[in-house]
């Protein structure tokens, strides 16, 4: 593939809309994979990358290409790759060795770089874009609801918020045998929800006040959820901050002290989560609602998600 | 004792002063005992239930004496309380099958009515000062610190304020083998603490920030001392909050999320806490600031917790 080029969508600083540039198809290191990219997420950290200073300080190269939710096949892989060959269908670890869309290229282009190590096999019987969802939006709802909630059967579990994540999280709360209470604002979301089995939506995050729950998972941070979720629980409960809806939350410090709350944030999770969410996508257990766009429409994508009018999960499916 | 009286400091009501009463002396129930108060500690809780109307909704009876940290000698006990015998010396656990000051008359009288569930004995060699600092000072020290963020040899630990409660968890936790950071805005509180072996002492919360510590217990609660702390910790650390010093806790969303934070809600602890105290403190392992006072300077004492003017604990000792 030497001297190919291909399109990619590059970030080039704070505040300026994404940039179509042509680079060239790289080329994978010693213990590297290049991988044809078959569907890339696309997540609210796009636009916090784009749009806010904070996000952006994280941010190691310029120009960078975005996209941290990867799947696709393997290409041509490094001297020492021993596990991947060619043609291999991948999901790639989102905080690995390297972060993609941050510390490297990212997967809004034709081909991306991954280390090997950070690679996990995608079943036969998953699509492209489930598994380019199961990398990060699907590792932290699994991360934040089955190993820092420690959500199991029998407990009483709250999920405030069914967006991107909390769509996910709800399905596994309750597959996870969890009598599951969901708070979502949007009508519309909640509709969706109907056939998965919980045992109650309501509309407010402050609706679940009483329930005298084990734990709540708050995948909106908007500020005021948590302190909701503190109200949620039982004494003792535990409460898990994932969302990062509002750049504060404010908690009433007597009600934390009380109830004997225990908060979590939570952050990421490992290729063994990301695993685990493959198997409950090909079963079916977890369907999330995707919308699937292509490649030229990354641009919009990046303004409904930043204008919050994104139901469920936005993938952009890559030509073949 | 039948038809005694006894002088009493009681609360009538919100925002009115301490009331001193005429009243009998009461007669312990079958499982009771009547105990001759000779020490009380007084809490900033007190000062609470006098100007605050959401302390006062926790009071279940009007008129009430407070005073809920209570140490003396058992007086007389009820038809069927069989491990107590005048004389014992004993402190209350008050967070019992009722609580003093709360839902019972309390210790700043001659005499209390304890149920003999709640009783803990005291060591000899254990003043009744100590003693009944020991039962909510201390207990609730020895809770956070020993329990909830379980420190133990080897960790490095931050404590945020060296008041009544403060100083027992900075001790405790160099006793347990900690590497001890205080921060505390007094300079005659810090002064204090420079014989108790702390690896350092700072003026703010806020210069705790990068030490990467295991954990981090906040007995102020100022409302911004909570996030200090989740500066202060190590990715995946603990932050215990205690104190109650502002109505609100603000946190950056983020800076939780991406720490991995376990914030963690104390309050109050077990008679088993309040045996481990009091071992500590008969052995002088613990030594806390103590300022006694007598029965007639109550009134002034709630001033003087309102004003935020005590250093130490400030304890009321009653005539034999």
């Amino acid at each position: 593939m030497q001297d190919e080029t291909m399109s990619a969508w590059r970030w080039t600083g704070t505040g300026r809309p994404l940039d179509l540039q042509e680079i060239p198809v790289p080329e994978p290191g010693d213990d590297e994979v290049l991988i044809k990219v078959r569907a890339a997420g696309m997540c609210h950290s796009d636009v916090g990358e784009i749009d806010e200073p904070s996000w952006a300080a994280t941010i190691t190269r310029n120009p960078i290409t975005l996209g941290h939710e990867i799947a696709g096949e393997v290409a041509a892989v490094g001297n020492e790759v021993a596990d991947w060959r060619p043609g291999h269908r991948v999901g790639v670890h989102p905080l690995g060795r390297t972060v993609p869309g941050y510390s490297r290229d990212g997967g809004y282009a034709a081909y991306t770089i991954a280390p090997a190590g950070d690679l996990v096999a995608v079943p036969d019987d998953l699509s492209h874009e489930l598994a380019a969802v199961g990398t990060d939006a699907g590792m932290t709802s699994y991360h934040a609801v089955a190993g820092v909630a420690g959500v199991r059967a029998g407990m009483r579990v709250g999920i405030i918020g069914l967006g991107g994540l909390g769509q996910l999280g709800a399905q596994l709360a309750v597959h996870l045998g969890a009598e599951v209470y969901a708070a979502e604002v949007s009508a519309e979301a909640r509709a969706l929800a109907a056939s998965w089995g919980l045992a109650g939506t309501v509309g407010s995050a402050d609706d679940l006040r009483g329930l005298r729950l084990d734990a709540v998972v708050d995948f909106v941070g908007a500020g005021t959820t948590t302190e909701a979720a503190v109200h949620a629980i039982r004494v003792g409960g535990d409460v898990v901050m994932v969302g990062l809806g509002a750049e504060h939350t404010t908690l009433t410090t007597a009600d934390v002290i009380h109830q004997k709350a225990r908060i979590h944030g939570s952050s990421g999770g490992t290729r063994e989560d990301i695993e685990a969410v493959y198997q409950l996508l090909a079963s079916g257990t977890l369907q999330p609602a995707l919308e699937s766009i292509s490649f030229d429409e990354i641009p919009s994508g990046i303004d409904r998600l930043r204008a919050g009018t994104v139901r469920g999960r936005l993938v952009v499916r890559m030509a073949p």
